[in-house]
């Protein structure tokens, strides 16, 4: 299988080969915005919805694409083809560029396009992300978006680092992190939801507003079942039935611990299962896909 | 002149081929601590100091230096040597590497070490550092240190870039944050100090404790300057007789306007020139300096 293959400087080169100044402001400054969406069995999930969403990061950061929207498209599609793979991950970035050592201007950066398809990711693995995690309830802050606004997706990410420290210090798989006002917001690089007395509630600020999230409350409407979006209190989770997350890199992904306590019954709970079960055989099927071969010959 | 050499994969190489790679920890998961110097007249400054303060934001993220002490003492001196520089800007840095992209544990990941040392820089160039600047108190909060800890120096920036851009838009020359209580912190790389009625009062929380921000101290303390390191109020600037800020890159730098309003008389104050003047002519004789060439020999 391949290990990918990476859009940079304007050629598609091998994942060992993709490298970038040092001195790049989206490293220096964590002046960067991404986007991940996946393929699977060659259909791309949502790619305008994740380029749309990718645009807004790069006008909130007030960077901007040297590539349309269209150009992006088949430059992902391109990565997909050439890695020759039928499930991939697929990222694009934008950074500010190098900016002259002697000036600290953004405004002169010249930004970079980045664009890579991977073999397809389980961020905890595809057994646990199928079957479930362990997770704790991070002391970590998750930064505010009053100070990066975290709707627009970026790498500026040190506080999720240290709270997966702090996680797996107590045994656990992974964390979720709650804002400065003490409510929950996210994980790292995923949207968390509870279930309680057969309804869906997920956090609704502070948050990176995920396409797999919007994914979930489709499903939920298709299935009539109740969903919100509203702040979600770290102290409601001892009672709840169920606590799932979504992301790009996993799906719908049953929580079955935390803090090493069971959820629930401690095993994948009814409505998560029948969730996750919806999502990927929509998924399977095509669901707000693009295959890749139409983009390629479009 | 020189533009310098880096310290990079255990070599020495000029600026233009100083490359990571895109996959590294310390780029997309902003996972990197880093930390400035400066030659001046081949003196480098608080060195130890400096490395001993990297050390810290090394354990503070939790990442593993694969070099010790002396050894990076002697990287630096080495860079400045080898990019035949007198007056040098130097950095290093510590990303967690590249981590198998079907893990994301931070704990597998294998530490990279880079140096540098470029010409001197004045973040403002040097008109503007010597002799004052126009700055904006931003409504961008900066990071909460309950996210990420400033003490620990962190490329994760994005703050301070958009309230760069805002400053800008004012038509302002720079920003100063305030943290989530409302209180002054720092601006994008330097720390602030308010004058009023003959002392200096610089902020005491959610801040990088500067170097140079510790030779300010320093010099107030010979020169019987009252000095207090405590909250400060954004509302007590409109009443500031002076107001400067320090870094590596530019010293002790007068802060004469703030939102295009003068502050005290609109140019550099006496308490500020008496502490930029003594700065910089204890800097000329080697203050708290080690020789390049005493390290290199050593």
């Amino acid at each position: 299988m391949s290990d990918g293959i990476v859009f940079i400087d304007g050629d598609y080169v091998k994942p060992d080969e993709a490298k970038m100044s040092i001195f790049d402001s989206g490293f220096v400054w964590g002046d960067v915005v991404y986007d991940v969406t996946s393929a699977w069995k060659r259909w791309i999930f949502m790619l305008d919805e994740h380029l749309e969403r990718f645009q807004q990061s790069i006008d909130g950061f007030r960077l901007k694409s040297p590539y349309s929207h269209d150009e992006m498209r088949r430059i992902c599609a391109e990565c997909v083809e050439r890695a020759e793979l039928d499930n991939a991950y697929i990222k694009v970035q934008m950074t500010r560029g190098v900016i002259n050592s002697q000036s600290r201007d953004p405004r002169l950066g010249e930004c970079q396009f980045v664009a890579y398809a991977t073999p397809y990711v389980w961020i905890w693995g595809e057994e646990k992300c199928r079957n479930g995690v362990n997770l704790y309830v991070s002391s970590v802050e998750r930064v505010s978006s009053k100070a990066i606004d975290q709707r627009f997706k970026n790498y500026d990410r040190a506080d999720l680092v240290q709270s997966r420290f702090e996680a797996y210090d107590r045994g656990c798989d992974d964390s979720l992190l709650c804002g400065p006002d003490g409510y929950l917001t996210e994980g790292p690089g995923y949207n968390m939801f509870m279930v309680r007395d057969g309804k869906v509630s997920t956090p609704d600020s502070n948050i990176l507003e995920g396409v797999t999230r919007r994914s979930v409350r489709e499903v939920c409407r298709l299935e009539n079942i109740p969903y919100e979006e509203r702040k979600v209190h770290p102290d409601e989770l001892k009672d709840a039935d169920e606590i799932f997350c979504s992301t790009t890199a996993g799906g719908v992904m049953p929580v079955t611990g935390l803090d090493s306590q069971p959820i629930g019954k401690g095993h994948k709970g009814l409505l998560t299962s029948r969730i996750q079960q919806q999502y990927w055989s929509k998924r399977e099927a095509g669901w707000h896909g693009t295959k890749v071969e139409d983009i390629l010959n479009g």
